[in-house]
């Protein structure tokens, strides 16, 4: 019954260059392509009932891609995973960047064994995994999905990791929709991957013409997507994205290309092989049950399928190491927390026997300081130059094989990277970012470069953890807590060099602040955070010194989670029961917000508030804290408004 | 003294097509090339003395462009404008996209007579509008920059509106830099140009081959680039970016080049003609004074220039309308938000006698009801394709040109273009946001495309209006609001249908809050927003029906401004003095952190929060409202616990 052909059979229609066929001499597989095509219509079938059965969906957008995943995971060009443990560090992986394809990938691994086949109609259901679009929770999704153009980030950091870090031979396929191709992180993703010569990516792209409202800016002109990719240096193969020799050759083809990546340009018809094929207003739509018959109707076997996938060699993940640092400051020791940075990495390498601690910038490493662990352990550091949605992409990508990953720009330019940052939330990766040049403190250069909503953004993100250093010392303690913190964590980093405040051994925790200064007749409390601690500490003195106004000094240090019950006690001793709360940051979502929200319940205390007002601009960072009353002149002014 | 030659000199490098120069035949203009090698010379040292004024900056990214510069302000081949009136409507715009070059920008409209001399050496200091990076107080800025990879985008939409919109023949010339060009948003903006064949922009790319901390990724090799513009559909000419034969030429055959964006790749060097010139580690520091004497040695006449730009025609900006609308549902209908925004924005088209309402959308038009003004005003409907970070900027292009710009998509994918939301708020620009697919209301789609963090998003930008409709009459005075209001503005839209809760002549505030019940006995007040204020309206109902527990019912709509004494008065009114708020959205930077903002020195009020608390999933929105416990029934057990 089967109509076996080899690579070289009739249905291929590409033409063979002789001169390339004559040098390879590889042995030629040969594929089962009728019953591939029968898994492919099953593949179909499957999206199509799971669809109908949770009133809504994407079935067309999955019948484009059915042939793809059908060469992908039943042959040996494909993917080699191990079906049963589709979680091991050695097989291949798969990325479905277009994530709202979700139910054709969770079909593929049904027809592998791995889902039963009755769970597939739990799709988009309260008590299923099988969202509707791919989340990590599945063991064979590494990451969530349905934000487009982001896959291919996460891919080039595992191929990075893969190939240079861990030298495990396994590849990684992620296929996209040829809308999400207009998604700008597409291009710093394919930038940076030919960059580092990743040949053990293949991406392909399902161009089915149709986007959600109206045809794609392309459509099927394929020859733009094979200029655009050869120019971003990628090895570009366009083929008929429906024809399984074609597949198969190009899968094949793609192993054996050395140093560089790889991508499939597969024209496909959205619909494909129903009813409403390459038809406009299908997408996100569940079809007729009728579509079921129509597809049956073109399966030659109807089943019995016996095609599996390539099993590799099983590898274990690696378990993260525990990490120490020594700190040690002078007493009279001055320093940007920034600077700290770098110095805590290079710290913790001393106790990173395997080398997880993997670290990247967007070609600010010398003003991040990161600068200094690729000067000591220039193997495990990445550099991703301008284009930091990617590189937050990589930074989640080293995370999924197992690395600390640590991610350090400007604050003000993780906003670049807010959806992929969001996406990783979702996907509970456990990116370190740090964000250096926060505030107006940075002075001249004004406004663009002063990251003011970065609390409010990491704050967004749930179980993200929020550290605000203030000296050098909390701020090396902070790099260590978090990088032994398994959940996605932002440090706030600033720029001024800043006196050291605590001692070498003093001990940090997710979760509670630090009184720097305490007596029983404080009137009101001063919460700060970062160089704003430096500037109520300051206040606090001089309060003292010279009025006899004696307040309590208070270092958020963990703005999320915030240390609640020691914030209510601090302010609960106070003669006044009052807190002003003095923050380098807009006041929404920021500081004031966060601890406004403790008092939530309680009738006694009173929260004032000096933050950043309005737009900033060029000034040294004096005149900047002086400007926005955020030195310690302007707090004891306040301090005397409020006490009076 | 000076050294005239034409086009075609002896300096010229460039082969030369004779079937071209055949069909041209175009009258070539002469140039002194002695003179405008002077100019950017002086460029140069302007550029030298100011950083050493204000001891920071970027004088070596200066010295790449200087002659760039100078051929673009000083000849007929480059930018017509009027140097007295640089506002001026008609004038050819210039965007440096590479911001931190801002003191040649500067040191040029010095040049052309603009601003005092004198005033460079004012240079980031806190009284000038010279700042560190270049914003739009100063009337040749159209926006600001300083954050890399935005100009190109905001190029977009203003050459967009003059080409079709306003069809003015004015030009958009945007300098790069060449570590920019790995920001994805480049690859966005070179897309969608050439896909609307905008033939009045002019981009160079300065590649100088030095990035902050260390080399580009491409370095010299411009071949890379040529290729990858071509591939997008530029023109694209390669020169030697310090020769200003090439320089004018080039200008001159991008003016002729039809229906198709060009780009210029200016080969230079960084810190060129300085002791430092194409050395590294010199990004961003000011050079030593010698460098001053250093260049000027370099100079032929050593001033005394007469060169002056081409002026074109002069236009008056026009003026925005003021833009009323009739809303019209039935008691007993039903609607999402989502679709009021299309219904609003047609509606409003109505007194848009100027057609100066331009919308935007991302491939998502069918899902935003932006489709709807695309149907009715299809001139003014941009589609933009899934490319978030462009749209934004192209929006605002087309407010830098006087339109009323609306931006729409799901409000989870605003967070793609927060680094540009976040510039257009330095800019003060006046884009409309609006996101669909708020909150876990949109049900089975799951987290993914769930906006839970845009309110705080949005809520950081200084001066943004955010405003939360509850029904379609809500819906569409909102829009109705926002396209009067001076600033950004964002309006959050919901995707299940509701039903109408005002009447169709209520009338809505900025900054006010909406009681939907009231009475004496009120126990607590109820804050709600969107699909909320819904469900705490229902609860009420149920709650006084069912249990005789009275409650107020809150709808916010204006979440910022905060209706404040509002909120306080209807709050003071409840017996128990009790706030609970329900919001489909994270805590932080939410409705509750909003409202709990207003408390911050009332110690009378108590507040609760229902919100969304963790990762969500796929469900129906019934059940995940529930989930959440955002629903009527949860929200009735919640009052019920606090009261008692």
């Amino acid at each position: 019954m089967s109509d076996r052909v080899t690579r070289k059979g009739k249905s291929q229609p590409q033409k063979e260059e002789p001169k390339q066929a004559k040098k390879q001499k590889v042995q030629k597989e040969t594929y089962d392509v009728v019953q591939l095509q029968d898994i492919a219509h099953q593949l179909r079938i499957h999206s199509i009932e799971m669809t109908i059965a949770s009133n809504s969906g994407h079935p067309t957008s999955c019948a484009s891609m059915a042939e793809i995943l059908a060469a992908l995971f039943f042959t040996k060009a494909g993917m080699h995973f191990n079906p049963k443990d589709p979680g091991n560090f050695g097989n291949d992986r798969f990325v479905l960047s277009k994530g709202h394809a979700a139910p054709i990938l969770y079909a593929a691994w049904s027809m592998v064994g791995y889902i039963d086949s009755k769970e597939l109609l739990n799709l988009r259901k309260i008590d299923s995994l099988l969202e509707g679009h791919p989340v990590p929770k599945l063991p064979f999704v590494d990451v969530a999905t349905g934000s487009l153009g982001q896959g291919l980030s996460v891919a080039g950091g595992m191929a990075y990791s893969s190939k240079f870090l861990d030298k495990i031979n396994n590849r990684y396929w992620v296929l996209m929709g040829d809308g999400e191709i207009a998604e700008g992180s597409v291009w710093e993703a394919a930038h940076l991957a030919s960059h580092y010569k990743l040949d053990n990516i293949t991406a392909i792209v399902d161009v089915n013409r149709l986007g959600q409202s109206e045809e794609t800016s392309i459509g099927h002109d394929v020859n733009v997507y094979r200029k655009r990719w050869e120019a971003f240096g990628w090895k570009t193969l366009v083929i008929d994205g429906h024809n399984l020799n074609q597949l198969t050759d190009a899968f094949e083809q793609c192993r054996n290309v050395k140093n560089q990546p790889q991508v499939i340009i597969a024209k496909t018809f959205k619909g494909k092989y129903l009813e409403m094929e390459n038809k406009e207003d299908w997408h996100g739509k569940p079809v007729p049950q009728a579509q079921v018959e129509f597809v049956k109707k073109q399966m030659k076997q109807q089943g019995g399928f016996t095609l599996t996938p390539e099993v590799p060699t099983q590898i274990e993940k690696p378990q993260q190491s525990h990490f120490t640092l020594d700190v040690n400051y002078a007493v009279d020791a001055k320093q940007s927390t920034r600077e700290a940075y770098g110095k805590a990495l290079v710290g913790l390498s001393k106790t990173d026997a395997n080398q997880q601690i993997v670290a990247v910038d967007g070609d600010t490493k010398n003003s991040t300081f990161s600068i200094k662990y690729k000067e000591a352990v220039p193997t495990n550091f990445v550099e991703c130059f301008i284009a930091e949605q990617n590189m937050v992409g990589w930074a989640q990508g080293f995370s999924c094989r197992g690395k600390v990953a640590f991610a350090s720009t400007f604050a003000a330019f993780f906003a670049r990277g807010f959806d992929q940052i969001r996406m990783g939330g979702i996907s509970e990766s456990q990116v370190k970012y740090v964000g250096s040049h926060a505030g107006v403190s940075i002075g001249e250069d004004g406004p663009s470069q002063m990251g003011l909503e970065d609390i409010a953004m990491f704050r967004t993100i749930p179980n993200c953890v929020v550290l605000y250093p203030s000296d050098g010392v909390s701020a090396e303690r902070a790099i260590e807590l978090v990088a032994n913190h398994k959940s996605p964590c932002y440090v706030r980093m600033s720029r001024p060099s800043l006196p050291i405040l605590y001692s070498n051994n003093e001990v940090f925790e997710i979760g509670k602040s630090k009184i720097l200064k305490q007596n029983d007749d404080d009137k009101i409390l001063l919460i700060g955070g970062g160089v704003t601690t430096q500037e109520i500490f300051k206040a606090a003195k001089q309060l003292s010194e010279q009025d006899q106004i004696h307040v309590t000094v208070l270092d958020l240090f963990s703005v999320k989670p915030i240390d609640h019950d020691g914030i209510l006690n601090a302010a609960n001793k106070t003669t006044l029961k009052t807190i002003l709360v003095v923050e380098d940051h807009y006041m929404e979502g920021g500081l004031f917000e966060a601890v406004s929200s403790c008092l939530s319940l309680n009738n006694e205390v009173k929260i004032h508030s000096i933050h950043v007002d309005k737009v900033a601009k060029s000034g040294t960072p004096a005149q900047m804290l002086q400007m926005y009353h955020l030195d310690a002149a302007g707090i004891i002014a306040r301090v005397k408004s409020i006490i009076q």
